[in-house]
This record gives structure tokens, C-alpha cells and sequence, in this order.
């Protein structure tokens, strides 16, 4: 996920059977608080989806890399970030996962008073304390960047670029830069939003994503709606190829009838595909005619990952109090069925007989590279 | 708190803001544990009301640095405390928090029987095995002192000086060593307990009695009563310093009304006046003209306190069946103000935004000297 | 227990008070792990009854040493027991504590299909990976040997001899290796199976079992059928020894009466007489003229130890539709009150008062024996 050019190359299929991480890499407690610090806190974070704080004092609070962030929009429509936590005495400013401020966060045990913007706009007593330096205990600020309808964050001081991390992993799948402004993403809205508790270590969750190995064997509904799933080659095998609808399959729902029409922008070649994106380390983006499904992960601990799965229409569909349920249905079967399958994966990592890891077969080689991605990521 | 000669001076208000205790003093259990061997165990500590155990047999079990202790009074009427584990096998001699034995306290698993004051008295088969040394075998001894109708334990094999510890706090508190004795503690009978289970640190909890910047935002009926501390300083900032009832106070009530008349042995200068006094490591007391509320805490984890409340009136009081509801209510509603500031800053302990703590207004000055004491206590 | 022939000696009671094992090995989490890997992972485990897995395809799975075993019952009515989990990407083949499969075992997240032998018989794809050396990724075995209708399971790439460490500790406490045989358990049938779930490490329930110095205490039912018992020696303190059943007592029953007759190959000098046998680290048997008591143990926690009981009669006692609870209601009062022991124990093993240990009385020395046993296991 280097550069968009090398992903433009075929990868060469294995013949034979590669390791995946070690057992102990999704059940040892140290290993995930390493990559709490190294991966989440040091890439990239989807954290919210931007409509959720439509208006000017909304906030959202997120868990990011085991830090609680709240991101609010501010007076000038404009998202912040920060760390949730008092400067003063170390209070936690907002409880709630969301909800509306006015025209600050003000800290609800001594009453210092952050402005939207962060800064340290009051405190009791403060002016007479000559020697306090109000820019210094403004909030911790969170680096932040607003694309696809989604609001990313980072806790790194200096955080990579966004176009070589991910805007580069969506391009490097499609194919080229452009291709994904043709769902106008941005423009869609939440039809309906799913959250899943899963008793599983975040990895497992990405390398059921990766691979499609398991279709055949668990995901009846979506091998029925996509035919060559049943091979057991993800989507993402290839780069830039989308998996085409069966023929008598007129939507992407669960019984492979209904949808609501392509969206204006997506092109002749593809309508009838679906395009499944992983952006490292905790998004997965699935893409049909009609509409878009867009998952973001919250690791919580090493054997517990929260995921938040939206799916996005247009406007016009939602206005027209369109029925959204085998649309929804399909892929949140898929879910519950790759997230059974994870936490089935789970209580097995402990044994001596996975101490070394398991083994990929060659459709599964891109579970190959994401563990040499995040095998890089945690070392020294 | 090292004598009450220093204690009368008033402390140099800090100008600018100092720090607190880092993040993980709140969060990591080895230094919890730590805090368990060097501070709970090391120092005097405050178990029980001796009241509780009023009469011969009577015993309370209580958790006391990570140990359980049974505290039993004899049938000399004097009280004891031993470690509540039986010499042979290891079995929790008494499981309950509180009841009655005869005259021995007996193992339910091999009926070893020990005296009201520890000594093996008695064992199946015992006399058949000459080598056996009672004495070696008796329970383990925990040191005992009543002062101010409580039970005072300590676990170290030579405990500090009471008076230089425990009653050099609160009259270096107050300025002198007779004035606690006004309010005849050790009569008052208990009117109301209650028992908190406190999801935070014991040092937060301690932090947050040790001030009043917080007061005017979460403790209104608090502020009505006792104007002053609207200006954020507590109590305890001044030696000797009690806060004054509003004028239109009539009792340390919930609506200020009421009341029960003052103490026979209160002074007139004490009259219409709150006293706070905090004794290290787990004690608060609050002293009003007609009655006092104890504060004992327990640690139980890291993250986890108990804190038992005593509302003590006089006999008389309780004999007449006067309603303490509006008495009572005052200081629970503080209690449960502070409780959730407290609980609402554990969470964030563990962020990096605290990871070097957070800061002290000049208010906030007593807790600088808190935060000696414990790093004092738990160093090498 | 390292040979029969030194078994047969009596030991030589011990005139004064000798150690237990220090409290923290039954408290840290991380002398319990070692305890897994070089106790239960090295020994003969008795892990399920064989009459569990009668037919083809039965399966039972168990936690044996931290691992999770799967016992299958092949097409060739061969009892085999593999780690139960797929060799592919970590998945539980079995998720559930019993069941039937029909062929093979088939894992249900990308269908890797396996014989009940443990071989690869098949996965999707397969054939096209000509790298693949099915032999290599067939499940792994754990070894298996069925005595006294029991099915033992051994984790270790050696397993130790099965008669010098098993057979030897049942022949060590009858004196011979026939005796066992006149039982003839291995005929008979589980009448009743009682599943305890014990917060206490594993090692204070066998030490409960191995002495007799609580009975008269904590067994009123038991020391009025074995009146010796109450003397305070444990069965198995003399070998070969069985202790008599009162004069009025007729049957091993909660209130000595009834009982089914003695078994037909129980000798005469056997008749009237209760056995109880100690297997290490975590079998108890017991003998009584008419029926059979089995426990299997299941260490799950350094706190928490599950214990599975058989009560085993004859195929006529069962199909006779006998009323079996008061034969079975004995036994389970002796365990329900040895279980409240241990858990009494338990919480009082990490006080200062028992950082050596505890002690033992003359009349307990086997314990000393298993302690012994313990620390060299565990030993490098």
C-alpha cells in the first residue's frame, strides 16, 4: 500500500502455504497495547461520519488507540478534535457519545471553559492568577481531515500524509484516483446504521475482509448475488475488478431483487459490479450501483472490537421513505456471519497448536501483506 | 502533617499552577499495591465505629490494605483485631461483614478454636500432638486504638505514634489539641449510615475533599449554606477556620432550616460554623454545631473505594425520634456530587493528555502537599 | 506414587506441624500457567467418561491444560482426541460441550474438512495447491487411553507410562493391581452426573481430599456411615486400608439404609468398607460395595476449578428404574461441604498471615506428599 503504482501490478499468486501472525499477536494484551500506540494512534482514524454533527455545537466522543476523542463542530461550521480530558484536574468534558453543546465544553467539575476551537476561554478565579498562560492548558488538540463524508482523525503530533496513506489504499484498489468520486460519497446520508460488538481481535476482523475463501462455505445470500464469490477470490484480489451480479440478480438485497437505481455518477462499467476497499487499519468500504456501505472499526481490546457499519443512499431514496430493509438485510447478514466466524477464530489463538500461526492459502494472499504491514508498524 | 507546630503557620499561596500526581498513580495496579503494603497497611487506619461492636462477641470483618481484619470485642469488653485467616489451613475465619461469636471464634473447617483474644484454645487431636506450641499458633495480632468512638488498625509490626499521625492531623487541623473534644465524638451514636461504592481511585476522592474551587460548581445547596466557599476555598485551607453559616441559615440542613440545637460541649466561637478535617490516609470529618459526619474509606482496587458514612447525633436526638431526613440529606447530596466528579475523572487517568498529571490552582494548595505525602510514602 | 512396592510401606506419621505449599501458589495467575503447561499438559488427564462417546461420531470436547481437546469416536469405533482447532486459520472446530458429527469434522469457517482421524481429507481448492502436503495438516493428536471406562488424555509429545504413573496410584492405595478390577467400572453406567463449578484453585480441593481431619466437622452424614472417619484419619491414610460402615448402617446412602447389594465381583473382605483413591493430579474415586464415585477435575482459573461427578451402577440398578437420591444424596452433601471449604480458603490464600503457607497436623502427612509432588513438577 506503498504507492498507488505498485498496486497497479497483479501480485504474483502464491503456490504454497504462508503463516500468518503468531497466535500470541491476537491474544497477548502488551501486543495490542503496542498497537494501540503505533497503529491507531499513529495512522489515520476513521472516527465518525461528518453528518453526525451536522450543526455548529454537536460533538461526538470516539475511543482512538485507547484515548476517548471529542470531535465537535464549531460556531464556524469548521470540525475540531481533541482529547476529551480536562486540563486542569483531568475530568472527562463530555460523557455521552454525543450530543450538542452551546457555545463551549465546559468542564462539568471546576468549570474551566474551552472555546470550540480548544482554547481556555474561562476558569474560576483564573484572572487572578496572573502567571497562568491560557494558550498553554487549551485541550490537547487531534489532527483531523474531512473525506468521503468521513471525519479522520490522528493522534500523531506529526501525522503521515493522508494522500500516500489513505486516499493512496482506495486508489491502489480501484485502480486510479478518480474512480471513487463517482459514487459522490460525501453527498449520500446514513439510511441506517448498524453497531456490532464483536468478541474478536480487531486482525481477525480485517483478514475476514480480505479474503473471500470463506464465501462459499458461510455467506450463502452474497455467493448467490455474486457468483464468482464462490471461487474464493475477494474482490480486492484483483485490482480494479468488481464482481459482477449474476445474471437473473436485478439489486444488490438479499434476495437479489429491488435496489434503487444507480447513482448519477457511478459509470456503465460499474453498474452490476460490487467493489469491497480495506483502508488500513480499520476501514472497509463496500461499493454497488445503488449504494454504499461503509464499515469503521474500534478495537477495544485485544479480544473485543466495536464496528460501525453505515449504509449510505441518496437523499432522493431516503425523501421518498423508500422501504431500505432487504437492501440493508444482505450485507448485514454478511456481517453477522463473518463476525460469528471471527469470534469462533478468537478463543483458538491461545492454543499451542496456532503459537506459530496458522497458513494462507493463495487466495488469501493479501492476508500476507497486511501481516507484514502491521508485523512493520509495532516493531522497533 | 509532620507536626502541629508547622501546621499553624498558614501555607504561601502558590501563584501559579504546580502538578498533580501522573496519570497512572490512578491507573496501574503496582503502584496500588504498593500503596496497599506502604500506605493502608503502614499507617493507622480507620475500621470501624466502636459502636458497631458494642457488645462481648460482637465482630466486624473489614478489608484494610488488601487483608481481611476481624475486629472482635472480648469478654472483657475490650476490643482486638486479627488477621481473618485460621493458623492451620487457611480459612476465612468469619465470611459475614458483621455478627455475633460466643466465647471463641472457631474454624468451620477443622475446629480450630481461638480465644476472644487470639490464643489457639483448643484444636481436634491437639493434645495428642506434643510438639505443637499454641502460642506459635495463634491468630496473627493487628494493633487496636479507640479514639473518637473509632477503631483505629494497623498492620505494621511497629505502628507510627497515634498522636504524632492520627491526632497531630486534626489538631494541626484545628490549632490545638482540645478543641476536637467539644463535640464529644465518642458519645454520639450513629443516626445514619450510608455506603458508597465509589468507581474511582481513593486518591481522588481524598483530592476532591481537600478543596472548594469545585464547590460553586457542583455543590449548590452546599454554597447556600456556607457562602464563603463560593470563592473556591475549603475549609481546611486555614488552620483553624470554620466557614460560616449564611445569614439566613438556621441548620447545616438541606434548605438551611432545622436543625437540633447545639452540642452541649461547643464552644460559642464554633457555633453557626462548618469544620472540615482530612487525616491521612482514609479519614474525613465534618464537624457542625449539633452533629458530625465520619467518612472512613476503603480502598479495594485501583479503580474501585468504598466509602462508609456515619451521621452522629446525640442520644437525646435519636431517643426523641426527630426526623434527620433534611439533616442527613445535606452532606449525602454532597457525597453524590462528588462521587460522580470523582468517577467522571478515573476514566481519564490513562490518557496521554495526563500522563504527566494535570495542574493545582493556588486554591488547590493542600493537595500539593497530599500528593508529597504519598510520593514520600510509597518511595524507597 | 513413583512405584508400587514403596507404596505399600506405611508411612511414618509426623510428630509435629509440617508447611503447606506458600499462599501464592494458589493466587498467581503465573505459577497457575506453569502448573498448566507442566502438570496437566504433561500428564495422564482424565478427560471424559468413554460411555460419553458410544456411537460413531460422538464427540466431546474438554479444556485440558489450557488447550481445548476434541475426543471423537471414529467409523472404527476408535476413540481419538485431537486440539480443537483447524489448522487452516485457528477457527474451533467444536464450539459446543457435546455432539454428533457424521464423517468427519468439518470446520465451519472455510470448510477444511478432516476425518475422524485427524487427516485432511479435503478443503476447497485443494487440488489446485499441489504444495500442500495433506499429512502435514492434519489436526494434532493428543494422545489416548481408555481404563476403568474412563478415557485419559495426554498432551505431551511423550506422554509418561500410563501404568507407572495412573495404574501405579491405584494399585499404590489398594495394596495390589487386581483389586480394582472386582469394581469392573469399566461395566458400569453413569446413574447421575453432578457438575460443581468451585471458586478455589485446583490443589486445595485435592487436599481436601486427601485427609479426613475436617470430617467430624464438616461431614455429619459421612462420619455417621464411617464412624472412623470422625477419629480424624483419612481412608487413604493406611494402604489398603477401607474404612468400615457403622453397625446400624446397612447402605452408603445419605441415611445409612438401602443401598442396591454388592456388586458381583466385589470380594467378601471388600463388603461393608468405603475406598477412596487419589489419581494425580485431578482424579478421586471412590469405592462402596454397591456402586462407584468418579470425580474428574477441570482446573479452569488460579481461583476456579470445575468438577465433573459420576455415580456409576450396575445396567440392572439402572433398568431396574431404582431411586437412586439417597445413595446419590450422600456423596453430593460431602462434596457440596467440602466445595463451601475450599471456597472458604480460597480468598484468605493471598493474606500475609499465609505467605508460607500453613500447616500440617500428624494425621494430614499425604498432603505433605502432594506438596512434595507439586514443586518437583513444577520445578526446572
Amino acid at each position: 500500500m506503498s504507492s498507488v503504482e505498485v498496486q497497479h501490478q497483479q501480485p504474483e499468486p502464491a503456490t504454497s502455504l504462508i503463516p500468518t501472525l503468531p497466535g500470541a499477536h491476537y491474544t497477548d494484551p502488551a501486543i495490542f497495547e503496542r498497537e494501540q500506540s503505533r497503529i491507531f494512534q499513529r495512522h489515520w482514524f476513521a472516527a465518525a461520519r461528518s453528518s453526525d454533527l451536522s450543526e455548529p455545537g454537536n460533538f461526538r466522543t470516539v475511543d482512538v488507540g485507547g484515548e476517548s476523542v471529542v470531535i465537535v463542530r464549531g460556531r464556524d461550521r469548521s470540525l475540531r478534535a481533541f482529547l476529551n480530558v480536562c486540563r486542569h484536574r483531568g475530568a472527562r468534558l463530555c460523557m455521552e457519545d454525543s450530543g450538542t453543546v452551546r457555545r463551549s465544553l465546559q468542564c462539568p467539575y471546576h468549570a474551566w471553559t474551552y472555546g470550540l476551537d480548544g482554547s481556555l476561554v474561562a476558569a474560576p478565579n483564573l484572572n487572578s492568577m496572573h502567571d497562568v498562560n491560557r494558550d498553554e492548558y487549551g485541550l490537547v488538540k487531534v489532527a483531523l481531515r474531512e473525506w468521503l463524508g468521513t471525519v479522520w482523525v490522528c493522534l500523531a503530533d506529526e501525522p503521515p500524509s493522508f494522500a500516500d496513506t489513505v486516499q493512496a489504499a482506495v486508489s491502489g484498489r480501484l485502480g486510479d484516483h478518480e474512480t471513487i468520486e463517482e459514487w459522490g460519497i460525501d453527498e449520500l446520508v446514513v439510511g441506517r446504521r448498524i453497531t456490532y460488538d464483536v468478541k474478536a481481535n480487531w486482525k481477525l476482523i480485517v483478514e475476514n475482509f480480505m479474503e473471500c475463501y470463506h464465501c462459499a462455505t458461510i455467506h450463502p445470500e452474497l455467493t448467490e448475488v455474486l457468483p464468482e464469490f464462490a471461487d474464493g477470490y475477494a474482490a480486492q484480489y484483483f485490482v480494479g475488478h468488481g464482481a459482477e451480479f449474476g445474471e437473473e440478480i436485478s439489486g444488490f438485497t438479499v434476495d437479489g431483487q429491488g435496489g434503487f437505481g444507480k447513482l448519477a455518477g457511478v459509470g456503465e462499467s460499474h453498474d452490476r459490479r460490487y467493489y469491497a476497499i480495506t483502508v488500513n487499519p480499520q476501514v472497509f468500504i463496500n461499493l454497488v450501483p445503488d449504494h454504499v456501505i461503509f464499515h469503521r472499526m474500534y478495537p477495544m481490546a485485544v479480544d473485543r472490537t466495536v464496528v460501525e457499519c453505515d449504509w449510505l443512499y441518496t437523499q432522493d431514496v431516503i425523501d421518498s421513505g423508500a422501504d431500505l430493509s432487504k437492501s440493508v438485510e444482505l450485507f448485514h447478514r454478511v456481517n453477522q456471519q463473518d463476525f460469528d466466524a471471527c469470534e469462533r477464530c478468537q478463543p483458538a489463538m491461545s492454543s499451542k497448536a496456532y503459537a506459530a500461526g496458522g497458513v494462507l492459502v493463495p487466495s488469501e494472499h493479501h492476508i500476507g501483506e497486511f501481516r507484514d504491514w502491521v508485523a512493520d508498524a509495532i516493531s522497533d
